[in-house]
């Protein structure tokens, strides 16, 4: 089983954490998205969106970081990334979209790109939309996490699960783009919680073996 | 059970066609996006995020529409939206993640507004931003689709399923928006195949009660 990915993508980083959290073995190949290894042909033919992450097994590809996730769920042994109660799963996933489907989407580097190059935004004004979109989305995220008894140590209870997967990565970037995270304080705890763990911290992008290269 | 929506959400329109593929029966709430409902003290205290769609049970609230699908499907009888083996799980959770949350992120009300208020975009180049990241997620689906023998009528196998429910509103949208579709026969095909559905017909933005107040 082979992981393709980049240090420094968020998608990539929520699989990384998500293998060492059920102590899965797998391979890594490195997309140089700076180098714009992502649109090669090469890589087209593994996944034709031309985004990372892409999980290769023997005989099937496997794309989109959520669904990487929830397949490696269902077919590792290891803690349970997601409940398995339909609400909870429901509350979980609820959280981990908010983070990867409505922040993440807005302020990937593809995105950032087209407002440099295309819309000719300068990087005050994307520094802006990057935080605007981190506010709007954690706006939503804190009150769910700070006024249910559902929360524990982590997003929900006291193990780490799909939640925190996502959260790490975005509040990592946030941190990268000074956003200023001062309103989200269970937020805030909660990624402290997880860096704790050898599972998040051995997920960082500085702690993977291309960030040499990167330096 | 009452669902928090409006009938030109594409987040909405996805969970209408769950309710009507499952035959759930669902109260109805306005969420009035043009004249800024979903920022309201009222709503804000329903979805802190601020966004449709939002489940209201009995005692619970559940945000994001793929979570609700997911929700609706673990929990209730009728067809099922989301296959149960793991691979093919993952597969259809990968189309639909595409579309739901690399496509419409990027195109919602909340996006186009802040180019136009924030950005000063003219209408010209936020026309093209939309029809770009269109053509961005359809040029990743469209391969998945027409190189796979899992997909048949629909996305995945003879009956729809949770790929279909955001393939849907997304063509819908980009005929709006007048994006070139020829380069996707299979997504058309498809759409032309649901659509032939009462389920997906029925929830058409056209066809919800309000659609009226806004002709």
């Amino acid at each position: 089983m082979k992981i393709h990915g980049y240090f420094r993508s968020s998608a990539a980083y929520r699989v990384r954490i998500a293998l060492n959290l059920k102590n899965i073995a797998c391979d890594t190949a490195l997309v140089n998205l700076q180098a714009g290894d992502q649109s090669s042909p090469a890589y087209r033919a593994i996944n034709p969106q031309g985004r990372v992450p892409a999980l290769e097994t023997e005989d099937h590809i496997l794309v989109q970081s959520l669904a990487i996730i929830e397949y490696l769920d269902e077919t590792f042994l290891g803690p349970s990334l997601v409940p398995s109660e339909p609400l909870a799963r429901a509350r979980v996933r609820g959280i981990s979209h908010i983070i990867a489907g409505d922040i993440h989407p807005l302020n990937n580097l593809a995105v950032l790109n087209y407002l440099k190059d295309e819309l000719a935004i300068d990087e005050d004004k994307r520094t802006r939309w990057y935080q605007y979109w981190v506010g709007q989305g954690f706006d939503g995220v804190e009150p769910l996490l700070a006024n249910s008894s559902d929360t524990g140590t982590f997003c929900h209870g006291n193990s780490p699960g799909l939640a925190d997967i996502c959260l790490v990565p975005q509040v990592f970037n946030a941190q990268r783009f000074d956003c200023d995270l001062s309103p989200y304080p269970t937020i805030g705890r909660i990624y402290d919680s997880c860096m704790a763990l050898d599972a998040f911290d051995k997920a960082q992008p500085s702690n993977q073996p291309e960030a040499a290269q990167f330096a």
